[in-house]
């Protein structure tokens, strides 16, 4: 199982799970790019603090990020990677998403002919993760969709009818298990900035910069800063890894100078799925929006076209990056209150389902082929 | 124009001459990975020598030939083009086929915004070639196919029904002008080996190793030079770059031992295809005898399973790594003689029609984007 | 002349300047490393805007700075600078001081057959940086040290008499010019915390992370704060990119929550000698402590092992990571003021003699060798 | 203990011996570049057949052997080398020699703060090798010299006087032990073209090219053999990996059309050596010549400048690349027959004493560093 990012953590945790329980399989974690980072949150500490080890590390991610860096890093994973696998000896090997360092594990796994499954493939955002969702798709030999539609998409592109699974997504067991967990406490929380007191309405606001958009991103946070309601606490996230992130963070810095800003680096994502639960309002381009909180039933203010061609359920409002639409939504979010759960991306068990097909596929291949 | 591999420019020799006599594009063509070696007949001196300058060389390919070689040098060059094509300015990069090494051209161009035009997606062959070659049409802009049956294919993987253009194979018009030129001669053949006379009945032999069979490739050819009639001629070529190339190779040495055995290392591809109207029979496993070689009427063997799932035409007998099945389809084909032209893979103008297209589309859209 | 990092364009400024202003010379400046990142000041944008074109970039840097990173990154710049160095067809390539990324400059330069000519070499710091300057020194053509002992380390190390010259350092020449110029005021020196105000006494903080006691960093930059009179203000630098620097940012994030802390993260050059002439005095441990503040006659207290074996002016007290200590150092220097300037380091005209030097051994040789 | 080449392994093997005996050492063995290429005779698996086991590879050769793929190999070597250096956690890092790869070595111990013992240093061969080693030395931490004169070059390039020890070249080891060994007789030599007698007299030709006369290769090689007398057997060994080998290896085939040449690729060191003793002349420009036939007292034509400036013994006749005098020199030495020993290079115990300072070093140190 290959961690290249934090938010595939979430999607790919149950899943680790599930397979480490089974004493039929042997599971070997190995944490690449921004997992290993500590600006990402270096997850790899929390995978570790979670029981599970690491059987290698990949450091490949480049300083600058541009689009540049983006292929030079790709080209350094996908040579590093390809030495790992081949000395970890895998079997098949599982990888999560749709940013560029998935398409470097995608080749290592193929150019080495070992099984690469999939989760999440044939989904559709609209940007240029799309195009390399799809290719990675096309490299992958089994594919385990989040929902029904990604699953005929999936078809389309590779033709294996039986080689692909709708299990649901891996991130919806644990807003499963997220539900019957203690509420987030401001101590837990951190953070920095202004205070927070999360017994009071607030909201959050997750706002990544647009992979072709990058020379907006900071215009865009302004934007929605300045729409947020004056009276609704702010609970900031610092960007992810991407072209135009430090953008963000710059217009982060300099909004805090004029209104109470909170700002989270990091959260486990149990954690955050909990906290998703005690806001009023999810507000941002994140993806947690349209997935997690659809089954959550969390109130989505779903800003910009980064999830445009995202299929949602009923509980998401999607406005331009314009503040007077974005404090409309907002207000109407905060009136609707809690959603009905949807299904839409899964039912909760998909690490489970995952772990069973995989098991099962394996031990029907000779897996391990010649060269 | 990414040049990867000598195959590569005989489909794209025609488009570089009507991109070139335009005034309105700018060409600059960058040669790569086997196209600059030695051992693969350094096809960027063929470019040279044919007038075109190269705007820069990336130097990628490893020893060793192996399946983690070709991760490493996968990565190595999709970090070193992306510098390259960022540095030349490049307004739309064209890149063609389905080796390893195209999928980091294609990165390349996807990761830096920069649309690409793809050309022969779309095919099947039935190897690891074909998740290659659909994972390039996945990060793909603008697409040209050579057959009708790969269009709707590219369609069924991307849906871009408004950029899919089948104009044929560019190694078509390089065909039809062959026919045209004077035959080849011994003394222009070159080589080493047995003699030859090229006025006498000969067969050519041109079996690359397949990826996934590579510890096969040397009794592969074994079987088929053990069923060469021991009246014809054989005029082999050494086999190109990929896992399993030095077993072929060591086997073409020791039955050079055995049976004469004329050897070539190169030769420009419009000579041979020339030389291929010459031949009685064409054997192997090459695209060549599939693609040319049906508008050309060759009657062509082939064998084994690197081209089974390739579109083709009459002139093709199918046989496995068999010694006495490759000596009967050789007696066959040279008793039934050459076959009539089919249009299968193109008409001989798809230069042409490529430039065409791709100057208007280049024209209409603004192709370089922010970031 | 190859740029891999803020502090050496203080040494290469006044010869770029030299060479620009030759008739006779081609000059190529090749930014790389962090010398284009925007968390260490981004002096490429520096260069620009003093009238200079970047022949080329070569981003190199992996996110992470640990001991891993520094070899990848390392690795990384050797291949992208080949390509480089081999497309811009230089005649000698110029690089400075002793950083790892100086060693990929020299193997570039040594493995192409192209004359390197080191700037900065035979000095001693007492850390790995030795190591890694004398082993440049061994693959170096050419020689331009800074000191007399410098030079005869150079001697000793390569034996090559008639390619060393003692011509002292570019900084120095900076120091000359810095003396004329107006003094910096606030409003130009920028940066964030506490207010500053340059006209009442301050002390300028430059503490670096030491490669082999990154561990300490944090622990160490406490110290130095605690030690740190109340009543001088501090104006504290940034660090560079080292291993280490994360902890060095971590602990003055700290401790300016508990004493007014003015941060700045850069300032050209020029800009940033004459702030160290207003200045009381100058702690940590910065090489400018060494060299252009003994020109400069600065009062220093050098904290540390960083510079233990680099020679030095009178101006310099040596005190170890002891707040105690620090404190007693920095009282004693503001009560001795100002010191009579010191030549040790070269007399201000580095830049035009390297730029004669150089152009003079590259006219008798030809440079450019065959391969 | 890292192999870089197959050269290497035969300085090696008898340290690796020593070591692999010693209960309180673990020895890994790391197979790097051209050790694991069929092309230059994959010495690794030399390794493997005398029991030792490899604890990992690092491939980065890249094809085309010119000046740019050495430096992009050397880079490539560095990032892989490190990474394994890691995974393995080594306490003291061995390398050997002078060629590109072993400054990536050199780096990546370095970088990582690891102790690095260095054999072969301070010798003087008069090429861009010798710049190479330099540059190794200054990085390294422990030297092991050859020769008392390399002891003190090494001292006058790193100062180091308690690290340097002169324990002479393990190569002599081998040479002590082939002499007690049977014949080698035809068979076992293997190898293509003309028969060989080696019960009658005959000569070993070993050249390889030099790196910067690399475009005269092909030209250097036919002197050579032009040279070569009628009456004497000619066994030539097909040049290593360098600029400048494939010019060589063309130049061995078409000869080959005019005069009977047996060449072979590979044999184990110690019979090389043994075969070395049945020989009437080693002619060419290897340095087996200057080593270890002066220990065993065979007659050398050594050709050239590639081991001008290294230290020899009597048994060696230098001439320049001409035919003529080359024709000259073999005669000469053909009738003045074997030579007595010196101990120039050692005398046959040096893997034994740089196992046993290596172990007494390393347990004195607290060899693993913070980082």
């Amino acid at each position: 199982v290959v961690v290249t990012a934090r938010p595939s953590w979430a999607k790919l945790q149950t899943l680790c799970e599930a397979l480490s329980a089974r004493p039929d399989v042997e599971l070997q974690i190995v944490a690449c790019a921004s997992a290993l980072l500590e600006r990402y949150g270096r997850v790899v500490d929390v995978i570790k603090a979670q029981g599970f080890s690491i059987a290698a590390e990949c450091w490949s991610v480049y300083e600058g990020e541009n689009l540049l860096t983006s292929a030079k890093e790709t080209g350094a994973l996908l040579g590093d990677l390809a030495g790992v696998l081949r000395s970890l000896d895998a079997g098949v090997v599982v990888a999560c998403a749709d940013r560029h360092e998935v398409l470097a594990v995608a080749q290592a796994a193929a150019y080495l002919h070992l099984p690469l499954a999939h989760l999440q493939g044939g989904e559709r955002t609209g940007s240029i993760d799309d195009r390399v969702r799809d290719s990675v798709s096309a490299l992958a030999t089994y594919h385990f969709t989040c929902t029904d539609l990604a699953k005929y998409r999936v078809y389309g592109l590779t033709g294996a009818a039986d080689r692909i699974w709708n299990t649901g997504c891996g991130s919806i067991d644990l807003a499963k298990r997220a539900l019957s967990a203690p509420p987030v406490t401001a101590e837990e929380l951190g953070g920095a900035g202004a205070d927070i007191d999360l017994t009071q309405p607030f909201g959050v606001l997750l706002q990544h910069p647009v992979t072709n958009e990058a020379v907006f991103a900071r215009q865009q946070m302004w934007e929605t800063i300045d729409g947020w309601p004056r009276d609704l606490q702010l609970l900031a996230w610092w960007p992810g890894q991407d072209a135009g992130a430090d953008r963000i963070s710059k217009a982060l810095r300099e909004e805090a100078l004029h209104r109470p800003i909170h700002t989270v680096r990091n959260l486990p994502p149990n954690r955050f799925l909990k906290l998703l639960t005690q806001a009023s309002v999810l507000v941002g381009n994140s993806s947690a929006g349209i997935r997690e909180a659809s089954w959550l039933g969390v109130p989505v203010v779903n800003i910009g076209m980064r999830q445009w061609a995202r299929e949602r359920g009923p509980n998401v409002i999607d406005v331009p990056h314009d503040a007077l639409k974005i404090r409309q939504a907002i207000d109407q979010q905060i009136a609707h209150g809690r959603y009905p759960s949807s299904a839409l991306y899964g039912s909760g068990n998909a690490g489970a389902r995952i772990a069973e097909v995989l098991t099962r596929v394996c031990d029907r291949a000779d897996t391990r082929q010649v060269g």
